[in-house]
């Protein structure tokens, strides 16, 4: 897969670059601006935990959407272990399980020198689909 | 304290507004556009996420500012109940720990019926201001 | 329903007892002994976590189990506000969410005081009967 | 570090082993017998989280005892992903960071296969020592 860009949507506004996408393992990348800070001039908490829910809801989207399945976001946990003030931050999701109703994803964002930033847990839901259905 | 719009940064980003914030609760909302919502048109669920982040991270940093100290994030856990299409996203955050050193915050978030859809549960930390130093 | 302490498994070997079950909602409480400690003397987190998985499954296959429906632990996220030394330990366990696959439960924890010690967010999967099977 | 079996407290209780210390990483293991499962037969999940919270707090105290600081466990987040029938659980945790107020914890659970079976993420808080203090 190339790099691509979103141009739409949520992932389009802050500008989520998916910069890889393997078998259980998916990239993607952010470089930062003036509009993805929080008051005191670091990377906001949201753009990490946009990014980790964007990627992984994508990779098992991309793996299940053959047998006419869904994925849905079921939790999200982030750990902001070191603040990102500029460059680039770099997002790594592997999956941890891929079961029949859930899959579990790991997310790991570091900067440009490579130091753990960042971690996310993200489970995704996988439904059959049914559109405007409470989870 | 009179709603607030964020103009500047991340939440300004997505249009955060701030509608209230009092002693230990804050409440905030997003209307929900195009621009805020994933793939299968639903609203992101990074929009959840940042919107806790941001509450808690504010009404944490309005109550310990007089004493010189500063708000940091430390973990943001947002589970997703019921996904929102259209309208407004209704935020309610209420501090459950306001310790010396770490601020605990549940936000709930329900849509323009009422209906709980997600919640966070987010840490702040609490420290002595130290510029690009991590935590 | 009456009172109920365990009396096998996990939940007999710490000395669980349940005290009520309603309709979403569960509460139960453990009196604390040095059997329960870690080695500063407070109650141990796991003691906590073990508790909220115990009232949420319980209560969630008291509702699903005339479908033929099983409940299985999916995340159990406990938060430690204050350390508990001695007394009782007592959980209130609500359910935020009670869908087709998945109940949410928020659980509280509290001292003979009544001062709130701990959170847990637990989410329990509800599936049709399948032993063994990898979720 | 020889592999040391606790006697007392909770850890003593449900029999926890652990097998190696090192730098940042710690590993322990549980013997599966029914006075650790749940209704089910299964590993009761507050097993796993008990066993996250003694490892990685019990690692971090090593680290941080020799300049007098004292180790509390903040938060404790497992996911249970394949269920223990028999045999050992086995668990390995590893720092993902050590910062001056907070060190944070992956640890992965394992069944005698090798088989993936839960994960945990802990924060745990360093401090100074104040008894009785809540955090």
């Amino acid at each position: 897969m190339e790099p691509h860009r979103f141009e739409e949507g949520f992932d389009g506004l802050y500008g989520l670059e998916v910069v890889d996408v393997g078998d259980g393992e998916v990239r993607g990348r952010v470089a930062v601006e003036d509009r993805h800070k929080q008051g005191a001039g670091l990377l906001h908490g949201g753009v990490y935990a946009a990014m980790a829910e964007a990627l992984a809801s994508l990779a098992t989207y991309l793996a299940v959407r053959d047998e006419g399945r869904v994925a849905m976001g079921m939790s999200n946990h982030t750990s902001f272990l070191r603040p990102i003030l500029r460059g680039t931050v770099h997002a790594e999701a592997r999956a941890r399980q891929r079961g029949r109703t859930t899959w579990v994803w790991d997310v790991e964002f570091s900067d440009d020198d490579e130091r753990l930033c960042a971690l996310s847990r993200v489970a995704i839901a996988v439904r059959e689909p049914r559109p405007d259905q409470p989870r």
